[in-house]
């Protein structure tokens, strides 16, 4: 196959990338939606609807072995194909946790709300904006969007942290809010975990545009 | 490079995965135990031990990326190179588990035991046997043995709820074990996450051995 082909493959492989990554936002944004707005019906919307992403993993996965069987690319294509391996996954997992999130928004909707929900909505619009930007800096191929995205992770932990603090407060006061609590506590962690998907994510690109790995000295200056 | 190199450098990958394995069962063992036997040390050297990990991950990605662009593997070494990637990935986050759960573990150990610990040790038995079996899999090339870490996923999600319905009455009953029940409550999540990378690595074990895409179908018969 000629070099021209093999550079309309890579942009399809880069915008089918970019799609995925769109579906599972969207997911992960109707999941939280949901809890908002209590509405059942778009909870089980995001439930049944994991299949599109399920297929497209396996679509871009098989794009890159085919890309890497057929053209035997050299250094930095190689790179852009690996990275592109890795980042499936971690969208393909971005998509998990909406399915985690709007499973728990079922079991919670039935009892009434609990208060104001904290926190929450500021976690997913960040867990949101970092999957998001990863991505662009995958296709832009640019480290320093990367870099932002490893710096908001602190922001999404320590509200984790505040999620979890005030819940517990919650539960103390009045042990009629513990299964609601709970229910909560639990989303702020699927939300935590979309943002580390979204890390990795960031790091693979970085990794991949400067051939330097900083994925553990990030988790060191974080530790 | 001529053949026989490359045969010695799948070999030596291969070992360095098996290692990469060892590293992280046995440190996510050490968590659990420094909970069972309520030892703060032990699990402050699961949290201070994971820069081994850590740079066994960099050095094995390295090796794989080595492999693909040095050698222009076809086929059958191909899936194996990027199986190892994507087994080597699953593995490091079983050890960021590792750390959670020691983190968890050491937040505990300042307040009375809570009971015994339900079936907590019974799920990290599971989850790390899971983690060694599809590991063993993948290097054995047995699908059948990874089919059997499937199958053992579905238990580790009935065990996780049932210690959640047993510490959600521990709470309703006493406020004041509220902070203790919600602490082993994450670490159970922090097993099944275990849990979930150990079948992640199965899946690939399947899909590489038989070329076949297990990954979905496998949720769906769960779902």
């Amino acid at each position: 196959m000629e070099r021209h082909h093999f550079e309309e493959d890579l942009k399809t492989l880069k915008q089918r990338l970019l799609h995925m990554g769109a579906l599972v936002e969207e997911r992960a944004h109707q999941a939280i939606l949901s809890l908002i707005e209590r509405r059942q019906e778009v909870a089980e919307k995001v439930i049944d609807g994991d299949r599109e992403v399920n297929d497209l993993q396996i679509e871009i996965d098989d794009r890159c072995v085919k890309l890497l069987a057929l053209q035997q690319p050299m250094a930095t294509d190689l790179r852009l194909i690996t990275s592109a391996m890795k980042i499936n996954d971690d969208l393909e997992r971005i998509g998990d946790q909406a399915v985690n999130i709007a499973e728990n928004v079922v079991k919670l909707l039935p009892n009434p709300p609990l208060r104001p929900l904290i926190d929450i909505p500021r976690m997913a619009e960040l867990a949101e904006a970092m999957t998001r930007d990863a991505l662009d800096a995958f296709v832009k191929r640019d480290p320093e969007l990367a870099r932002s995205v490893l710096r908001r992770d602190d922001e999404v932990d320590q509200l984790k942290d505040q999620v979890f603090r005030v819940l517990l407060t919650y539960m103390m006061a009045d042990p009629g809010t513990i299964e609601r609590a709970l229910g909560l506590i639990l989303i702020s962690r699927n939300l935590e975990r979309i943002a580390d998907h979204a890390t990795n994510i960031a790091e693979d690109v970085i990794f991949m545009v400067e051939a330097k790995d900083v994925r553990h000295h990030h988790e060191e200056a974080k530790a």
